[in-house]
């Protein structure tokens, strides 16, 4: 081989894709065959980044949403000189490999965003082109664009069928986001094969209708017909643009190209063989010859790249030092040094102050506190600003050009929203808050698993958390979800019963550095409760003993947010009956779980089983903290349109109740 | 007052929404005041259905898809003559009222389906138009249209914002559904004010762009625009119509009609009265004088169309009695009489022949003996038709009109497809299953939730249910889901071990009539297990003993699905180590504990602390089966991609980890 051509330069991917799916006997080598031409052009010619250091952060993104094709990214990484030799990609789809059946951010180095739930990389996607644009128009200065990269989108039909494309793709118009470049792969074919039976839009007149840019037409296997699409994408500076390919699924294989059959299944030793001959490909499996890495290998480029630009970036710090300084903080996930003492001086505060308010209440408060600290925090609700209590003196709309920018109205699109805020948590340079009322966050169910297992740190807002929402209604009223966003794994929810464990609540989602957290907040007031500053230090340990009887109780009260109020007033009724109660306040299960078994052993002493759990929620969740001899009040149907305290009396989530069950554990 | 205006007969909705809205002090007045004269137009000109039999099959349907406007929904309810009295209306949003804060179906005659979380109505809708287009073309014979009517949806920019919006929207264009009329209440305005930051979309275009029938530029304020819209959707037959209304939120209001203050809250004492002046309301709250409840009645005229319609349904009988008889039977939600026998005698089989074969197989085994006995399925799937196993000899694409069409494409649109599958139950006729992944449940969560809450009659299955699943990774493992499924209160979940308990799970999930079921199955194989007549039989009651020891067993391990086989492999060890060892099948935990005390003591003895639970996914959850003195086997963090025998290995879920654990007890 000579200067090999594009084509033998894509066919790279194929077989590499192709043949690693079949060593693996498991995987996706439709779309690698069918993107590489498409990938070529883009990784050769436009991409600017640097293998060298996937974490370069003016480095472009490059997000594969239809994350089924992971071989087509495998291959671009490991041609292109990224941290991804040969021996990995033999092991695709093996334990320990760093070659995941779907990209997997935290184990691959070069992969952006872990993608295969469909249409979330595209939203994720969104969540970095708002980060640059945020970030260039506050830190970037006339001759110094420090901050100026694009972001690159692979998608398929799936991830344009998923409702979240909308919400994605009209959020990315309204805001204008330029540098956003998406190829829709329109290979004709989903899973279920050719597509017409179930997708029918005019896919390009649909983003139009969205404000975008669209280039029509493509060949996605013609090398100057991508480029010219490209390239009348890179010449609008003010829409995202969605340049429309027309593909070859399986591009190559005699037999099963076109087909549905090249789409989630290896091709066959002997179909494979027939694909080599038919794209002239005279290497065996895993076999790369030097001239084609020759033709890939981008590390140079991207180090002399990486290198201009901190040439720049040093001159920039010369002459604009404070911001030079923060945006290096906010891009290496730093807090500022203060921050701690700061967030404590304020628990202490609000402690002190013991407010009677609500605790989506409390929670606005603390965004108070603590956003004008952070400039990185970006917050937003899916149109419940008023309601969730998201805003703040100093939030400034993303939309249009202030530089102080830092608050998202993301309409009524919880999925979508979810999904960009772990975009612009990925993105680095942000710390992202979003949301909308608990029983909503089933809408974004998904992105709040992503944001687990990508990770991405990421702070969901829940506000209106039980029946004391009161008359909106069963639709409304969340009852299975708080038990269900525990068992996410990685996720802290958190569900606070007053100021203090409010304001303590957002704190440790903000120091928990690289992954998730659930507030979960009240409408109702909450009263607040007495503590010394031992035990306020203590709620960051999940649960801790909030009011306590002399010597070894005879029984144990749980419970946690609104219901806590019960529980201390419960345990009032016993002690007065003479019955050693005590209350443990449990804002975080997953938290406390955590702790060492001393101190759990501490707060819930193993000998003491006379318990009684109260949360206005499933039951059976609170059976770990109860066993099958305690009680538990709580709520195992839907709610119903009332009053709040009508409510709590017509479920007999009530402190009679809670004492009852105490003193029926007692009799046992 | 004369023969009252349309504006008059409009107002009555205005202030019976304002009104009732004050003396909730809760609610939303603004939607039914800017809807109140399309509603007027639709209702009093168009509408055909009997306020008399809100269940008569072949009425229209009408959907009020921007759910928070209930205010509108009942005022046309009381005011046409349904049996929704005014002090019904005096009771919004109060404990036993069939009012509540958002309409429900199981509680207000003529609500269709319960609505408020967004864009839901709408996909509803869609399946309510699809159901009447498939009994159509399967009942429906010349001259006799024995099924013809509409449906009919509001819907505000909520909806339209929302991504499910999309899903629907989309099939309903690919579909033809050209008897769904929806108007859409563009009023500028969310409730976070006005919409230019967040909501630009060219609506009328992306309608277009799914193949929908779009009128542009109606005045919803306008009578004769309004009719000249809904007069332009029926002129043509197939496609779905969108009405792009103007209207004003709060018409009426002088301070606060066209702005969000009118959404969410009552509008005050002071601002009804100015309204009551503003448009010449001479009445006092819940006050309708009886010209305007003349210029509403409905009663009469619906009487008449439906004993018209039942004089053609008869003239039908007795031409096509076989067809008559099928569709009496279907609309009334019965199944047909010999269904348990002929169903029973497939379980017996399929438990003689002993099958080791995936659950998802055995699944498409048990649709395959049960669909051609029940030509009310509707089966689909979210592209996984293949994966899922969700075809079988017979189903025959909803796309066309073939009169047996009862199988849909859905598309990669898992919300979209089961909000779908609620609304082509609740028509009534059908019984849908849909399927996805079990991941990707997390997609449709809200609307399986609504499934349960509405509630519908609508099996969800759910394949690839663990980290079983394989190489596909993480993304694609299901590990909270099962759990949290569970807790969805009235929603029956489970989880099979073998063919055997697939078919029974199949059997209840179909005689469960009303309510939903999720079913879940394996991707892998799995061994069928030995069971006695009476065994099989127990099977429906969720819980039982699979194999036991002679007298009081020593310990008892409970299983589900995949993990039976591992508890039996165990129990074999423990029997040779002569620990007396019973193991629990517990395929649905719902079913379980719905049981009388005595049956649960019978299978879960109260004294035989010893126990071990396993099942491939949150521990935590069955701590209320094994108490604080039991062990879990499971999995409480995210899986990963290599080879299902690796993963169970490497997670630690194998048959010498539950013996340890039933020794570790033992030792206690």
């Amino acid at each position: 081989m000579t200067q090999p051509t594009r084509r033998q330069l894509a066919n790279a991917i194929r077989f590499l894709a192709a043949d690693a799916v079949q060593a693996a006997n498991s995987g996706h080598p439709g779309m690698p065959m069918g993107m590489a031409d498409i990938a070529e052009v883009l990784w050769n010619d436009y991409l600017r980044h640097n293998p060298n250091n996937p974490k370069w952060f003016n480095r472009d993104r490059f997000v594969l949403s239809n994350g089924h094709g992971s071989m087509l990214q495998y291959a671009l990484l490991h041609l292109s000189g990224y941290d991804l030799p040969i021996e990995q990609l033999k092991a695709f789809r093996q334990l320990g490999s760093r070659t995941a059946g779907h990209p997997e951010r935290h184990e691959t180095p070069g992969v952006e965003t872990t993608t295969g739930p469909l249409g979330q990389g595209f939203a994720n996607a969104v969540g970095f082109a708002l980060a640059e644009k945020l970030l260039a128009q506050r830190y970037n200065r006339p001759e110094f664009e420090v901050v100026d990269h694009r972001t690159w989108v692979f998608m398929g039909d799936g991830c344009l069928m998923e409702g979240i494309s909308h919400e994605a793709a009209s959020l990315a118009g309204t805001w204008g986001l330029g540098k956003l470049v998406c190829f829709w792969d329109d290979n004709n074919i989903s899973i279920d094969g050719e597509v017409e039976g179930w997708f029918t839009d005019d896919t390009p007149a649909r983003f139009e209708s969205y404000g975008w840019n669209v280039v029509r037409g493509v060949d996605g296997h013609d090398p100057e017909s991508i480029k010219a699409g490209i390239d009348a994408a890179l010449s609008q500076f003010d829409r995202p643009t969605l340049i429309c390919c027309k593909t070859t699924i399986g591009f190559g294989s005699p037999n099963k190209a076109g087909q549905e059959s090249s789409h989630g299944a290896p091709l066959g030793k002997d179909e494979l063989e027939a694909t080599r001959k038919a794209l002239g490909w005279a290497y065996g499996p895993f076999e790369i010859p030097e001239e084609i890495y020759a033709g890939w290998r981008a590390g140079g480029t991207g180090t002399l790249r990486q290198a201009e630009w901190e040439q720049l970036f040093d001159k920039y710090a010369a002459q604009f030092p404070a911001e030079a300084e923060e945006l290096t903080r906010r891009s290496h996930g730093e807090l500022p040094a203060d921050f701690i003492a700061r967030a404590d001086a304020y628990i202490a505060q609000v402690q002190a102050e013991a407010p009677n308010i609500a605790s989506r209440k409390a929670s606005q408060n603390a965004i108070q506190a603590f956003a004008p600290l952070l400039p990185e925090i970006v917050g937003g609700s899916a149109d419940l600003a008023g309601s969730n209590l998201t805003l703040w003196k100093g939030a400034q709309s993303v939309v249009g050009d202030d530089p102080q920018a830092n608050y998202v109205h993301y309409g009524v699109r919880e999925f979508g929203m979810s999904a960009i805020a772990n975009g612009l948590a990925l993105h680095g340079g942000f710390l992202p808050f979003d949301a909308t009322f608990l029983v909503f966050s089933d809408y974004a169910r998904n992105a709040l698993r992503m944001s687990a297992l990508i990770p991405a740190h990421v702070i969901h807002v829940f506000t209106h958390d039980s029946i004391g929402l009161g008359e909106d209604g069963p639709t409304h009223q969340p009852v299975e979800h708080i038990a269900s966003l525990r068992y996410i794994p990685n996720n802290d929810v958190w569900r606070p019963c007053d100021a203090t464990e409010s304001a303590v609540s957002w704190k440790a989602a903000i120091l928990r550095r690289d992954n998730p957290s659930c507030l979960i907040f009240s409408r109702q007031n909450l009263a607040p409760q007495a503590r010394s500053a031992e035990q306020v230090k203590l709620i960051e340990r999940g649960g801790y003993v909030l009011a306590d009887a002399a010597g070894t109780p005879d029984v144990i009260l749980i419970a946690t947010g609104s219901e806590v109020g019960l529980a201390m007033a419960a345990k009032a009724e016993l002690d007065a009956a003479g019955i050693k109660t005590r209350v443990v306040s449990m804002p975080s299960t997953n938290v406390f779980d955590r702790q060492d078994p001393g101190y759990r052993e501490s707060v819930l002493p193993h000998a003491v089983r006379a318990r009684v759990a109260v949360e206005a929620g499933v039951t059976g969740f609170w059976r770990q903290y109860v066993g099958l001899d305690g009680a538990v009040i709580g709520l195992d149907s839907f709610g119903a349109s009332a009053p709040a305290d009508k409510l709590y009396q017509h479920f007999g989530i009530t402190t009679e109740a809670v004492v009852a069950a105490a003193r029926a554990q007692l009799a046992n």
